[in-house]
């Protein structure tokens, strides 16, 4: 990294999962359209050709005319060779194929389980914590000895354990996690302000202004302004609007597999009174299966969807094409605005920008009543070299319940992926709402089940 | 209260719940036997005429010439009669009638809940919660008014509840909750020695050392020992003999609707890895009702006891005629060890004593990772005027959050109650395990129910 | 307050200490240069004329055609009715005569102590603390009754134990207090990077990030950074060259009273490895006084002044002057950027722009191994309604041990002036470093003379 | 260790330090009284010669008939043949040569310094603690390598560090320091109310019960009793009799070199309101040295006495001597009762006995406002395998900050000890009270001296 008043040059960034198919190119596209930062990003997957594929897209990219960050890619075929002297470490992996995918999404179901995603908590999310947690022991240990000094930018699921895992095996580490579900209620408090209270001029997510409480996918807001207005009063007006029927300013909730009207957040909001600030798909996982999941009439009711890996499955084919045509035409990546904080939180780490936003981090105290060390999501003031928790405060005492619940899971599982600890394991999993109306038997039986299903991960774990 | 270097004479004990058939009987016999301490027991109940009655009873015991501990007994007609400058406040009362005790049981059964008790947690404990909750908030303001220096001694269930909001409106307060379900493990093992590990001498439960953690009716131990030997192991042992069929040699599970063959106990045990130490009937309220008390034949293959609200009433009427028999005769109430420890407490604070046992107080670091303040059941060294808890350390984490959700759901119910907001009451009955199962519009219809049942209890509260 | 989107108007600020010669006009030029913010300032002072002659030099600051802000100034003759429904509360208030002041600092020369300036912690911060929490008591109340939402911005010292009363009293308030000691440093940094380091553009003190841990006038800086450059190796070198002289390229430290050569600052630092940020006439009463206060010779070696009050007088006497200038000639008050942050603090708080400073708050974790309450200085996110602490971390533990020292000392003397204990009191006292040469004997005097001095403001207090 | 029920067999103690002439025939003196117990005392010394002595007289005496313990008595020439798979590690040593000490006691005496003891802080107790840490180190890490179950008792000073330095290297160790200071106290207070308060029994010192507080010889008890009466008002009426001229009831202060009046006691009692709870002698090297040590005649005056080393030489010849005599005579060994717990503590450890007593070990909770990890004495439940903290609870402000400046100083040396950084050394030097009032280049040359004199002790250590 070299260092001029204006710029920073000469970034090495090592990423991890590099062969990715879109979000790659996301962070390629903001890279090459920030002109005072440039370097090298380092490829490194364990689908090599992948991570080789983007590494042409990449150099490509970077020949092109309207360009402003000059980066080159490099796809690397070891671990090491990637990471040793990064400045920055990105890691967006996908652990596994789709075929444990499909086991920790669609097992369950025989069992009247209900996921509408599957990745972060409930029966998917920890089976998908235990063929994952084993990936960042070695990322860890990686950072550890070849980038003690780096900042390590985490976007995998379960964002919270993989974020808490990486601070397990080396507690020196500057990690944090990032996740963009809390812009999208941002968006909504601005769509509210633009469409709904007759402000006229164009609000962009990051004017409103928010206090972040709680863990990733079950964030809370206990405060929301934009300029001098308080928007709690404003978003209960909305709610009171829209309580029983969602809803679908936005986009009509039966548009896309990820579309909601927003009934899950109202309902939330209504009872608990803080704004829950993420998708209603991941919101209704962290509850009882009885509120939001019972079966899939409930949820259509609700106005969500639970997305089934095949979705999934078609639509990484359709970015398998999306790779063919940019490896042809490069001008088909489109540059615009992604929405993603990546590269400006790496341009406030350089020091060329103060920033305030809502990160994963290691409480030390930023979130009361939750253990020190578990990882939580509030905000954080980055600076040059720094990233420093802001004090979120203290959930109420209600929301504080239904979220410790899974803080102390989480900490359940770091101990049993530590172990290689099965039992543990089991024990974090008849703990979460999700598998809370299983008899003891069919729970095991469940258990075992994915368990086997993703057990090629699970090298050296007892029964 | 006067002090003689080996006796204390004229201590003033008010007596809150002092009609009680039963219980005061017992604590008559005790302090009867005691030759140490003398004085006065105010008997304060609602219904007055129980309180003469054992004014009588009382008042006629003293005069046996068996007797060593001389007392006088008076039934006072107000609160503040009863707790003026009283050195002991003992508070043991029946919150309401059996007509709301059978709302709280039998009420939850329409929507397939089964509680053994009803009286801690799950719908019937928060709704029994909601009606004491008031009256604790009258006593504590009559001993802060009245007798901010005597020590209060709870036995009223919800006992976590209960010694907790005395400290909500008294923060001074010298209060501590007991209960003897932890002398019941501790017999347990005793009899393990002696009739399984060949330990041919008499071992009283006393004599079994015991790390208690976690909170009434759901604590745990993670250390017990007698004399030099570890009973981990050799508890281990003993679960491993008898873990499929439960054990009776104690008496037959079937023997009374208290009577267990300890299955739960040594499930939990298994899994994870403590012994609970409390009775299978309250132990299986705390966790998801899937495991244990999914219906009336789940109960039975675990082998314990629903405990119907008609036994109680059965045995109510069982009282009423000793009762009887008691004015008549004073020589049938029979001295014998009573296994309470009421009276052992009152000679350690009075300073005639030492004593190391559980007790339920605020939490102020004895119990790692619950928050200060809430109520919790471990260790103290109770001595002269002094009660002070014994570093518990921290439940592992599985455990850990079994526990805490009851910990963070019984704050809620406080504030509730200081506020009179049923919302965050249900916000709190929704979050019990017993209740997950509902769907949110059952739950709610359930709670109104419950609430409607017991409504005379709750003056001033909101809908 | 009335928001509209881009400004707040009739905001009222109720300023007890108004009559204020020197402040008042300061805040008054603030206000006139910031067009977004309108309003009335209430002018409270027990100076009535002083006052009312602010009122007049005020509004007619407000008639100026340079003046953007336009706000109105009204003398009022109570508290209550300056701070009645105010919107913001500032205190700057100047407590007790020059009389008593001399008294402060000057008294214990008599036993050999010197103190430079005697307002914050030592002989004379201490009885000034005595002198002044009564009133802070009586200003807490206040608020609590009459403003119980306004924000309340301190100024006066002792910084830290004012701006602790308001919560003893009012733990809800919402109040911080404000020094600009840390804006010296961060001057004397872009100083260094402007004619020591080669960089050819203006830096603003504001642009130099710092992140603040400790006490008021006792602050340190674990980071520094401008831009990408990392500061603390630039102030190591620098530090390496000007040690032995000091460095004087601001200003000669014989220039003013206040001036210094930074010698202390650079001694800390060698000694400790962080930048102690306040002046150095405040950093040397915190340590033992045989380190730059053992006499006169000793503080003229070290490169700074004793302020003697007479130089207080003086000045207030030019103040005075001053006065009868602006006030028959309003043009004589010139509008510059004051360098004070309290109206861009304001226009945060009012939502109209963010803002990341250092300010005082009672600790809720931001600043660890300090118990919570005490009123530490670290830097916070101000936004619409709301300043939060950021997480400033730990000291080191040699200096943790100097600042703890005082934290602990001010915790004593807050329930010294709750209780009004003089006992206490003299145990703040003789534990003060400043103190600690002194027999008891001696000290004991020494406090009863400066107490006997400040009696007036002293009612109801014990011997 | 082999168990049966009533006794314990075949205990491996590892002593060492084991050379020792006087503490080492005490602790065989009670061994041999004890007939619960028996097993094998391995000694190991730097002085072999001095260990093997000791062994002769050890079993010498296990021949005698009045002996009830028998104990093998060994003398081992390595550390690791001493620790490995013992069951108890006993440590009490002489860190260094009377030469060092000499150095630490009266090297100060040039600055003006005088030290009472000057073995725990100070500029003695600091320089010893250098001295002793490495050692320590030494010692944890054999303990963790060779014996990581065995429970280790610390008999050394400075008490505080030494503990603390075996936590710090081996976490998981289960150690804990004793002292018998407060036992003095204790003493004092059954004195009184056999000699002054007309009690006409003999009152045994563990019959007055306390509650201890603090950091080992500054403790302070905030509780006492005996059976049912409160000792703190007949205290308080005591100090007021005697406070000016002292209390000699015991033995005139002028008896023997540890003597005194307990003026300093009475005088911090006077004004803290607590029981200081150590020797005067101790006492006052805690606090400003102007308050007792000012000078040899301002200690006269207290009526206490510095202890001169050559006093130490003396004792340890005639303990040389008594060394031949016993070696000659083993019946020249008195059984009695030592007043030591040491072996009361082994015995509740192995699980013959219960045993609540004074202790040095981590904070974790029972003592409020003193960081986690800080040794600090308080009561512990001693039982079967564990030694439980009780919840002591808070020192009041303002002792509290005498206090913790020497917790946080003996934090600081412990980082120094680990890093072998004497800088970091020399500010914990000179923020000791008995320092503070030493120019730094004054404090900086003593410093220098000082280690100098120790530096045998301290390789690889920096300037």
């Amino acid at each position: 990294m070299k260092y001029a008043s204006d710029s920073v040059t000469d970034i090495q960034i090592a990423y991890i999962g590099g062969g990715s198919r879109g979000w790659a190119w996301i962070l390629m596209g903001d890279l090459a359209q920030e002109e005072q930062l440039s370097g090298t990003v380092r490829l490194y997957d364990i689908d090599h050709e992948a991570a080789r594929a983007n590494e042409t897209i990449g150099n490509a990219l970077a020949q092109r005319s309207d360009v402003n960050g000059r980066w080159q890619y490099e796809a690397v075929d070891t671990l090491e060779r990637a990471v040793k002297d990064a400045d920055f470490v990105v890691i967006s992996i996908q652990p596994g194929t789709f075929t444990e995918m499909e086991s920790d999404v669609h097992a369950p179901e025989q069992y009247g389980i209900h996921q509408p995603v599957g990745d972060t908590v409930g029966a998917g999310g920890i089976i998908r914590a235990l063929r994952t947690l084993p990936m960042y022991i070695e990322f860890a240990e990686a950072i550890r000895d070849y980038a003690p000094r780096a900042w390590v930018i985490n976007y995998t699921n379960p964002m919270t354990l993989c974020t808490r895992m990486l601070y397990e095996v080396f507690p020196e580490i500057k990690a944090f996690g990032c996740c963009h579900e809390v812009f999208s209620t941002q968006k909504l408090l601005a769509h509210i302000l633009m469409h709904h209270e007759g402000i006229q001029e164009d609000i962009p997510r990051e004017a409103i202004k928010t206090n972040v409480l709680g863990i990733n996918h079950f964030t809370w807001l206990d405060r929301a302004s934009w300029k001098n207005l308080n928007l709690l009063p404003i978003y209960r007006k909305f709610v009171d609007a829209h309580y029983e029927t969602g809803y679908e300013g936005l986009e009509p909730w039966t548009a896309r597999v990820f579309s909601t009207a927003h009934r899950v957040k109202f309902d939330l909001f209504r009872r608990y009174g803080l704004i829950a600030a993420a998708g209603d798909r991941h919101l209704a996982e962290f509850v009882p299966p009885a509120w939001y999941l019972k079966d899939p009439q409930t949820v259509k009711q609700w106005k969500f969807h639970l997305t089934p890996v095949s979705w999934r499955i078609n639509r990484q084919q359709e970015l398998k094409e999306k790779a063919e045509t940019l490896l042809r035409d490069i001008q088909q990546l489109e540059l615009k605005d992604s929405g993603e904080e990546g590269v400006q939180q790496i341009k406030a780490l350089v020091g060329l920008d103060d920033l305030v936003t809502n990160v994963n981090l290691p409480n030390c105290g930023q979130l009361k009543n939750i253990p020190n060390g578990a990882v939580v999501e509030t905000n954080a003031v980055f600076r040059r070299d720094s990233v420093i928790p802001v004090m979120a405060g203290a959930l109420p005492a209600d929301i504080h319940n239904l979220v410790s619940r899974h803080v102390y899971n989480q900490e359940t599982l770091v101990q049993a992926a530590v172990k290689k600890d099965l039992d543990l394991a089991f024990n974090a999993f008849v703990n979460d709402p999700m598998l809370s109306g299983l008899a003891l038997r069919d729970a095991k039986q469940l258990f075992v089940t994915m368990v086997d299903n993703t057990k090629a991960y699970l090298p050296g774990w007892g029964t």
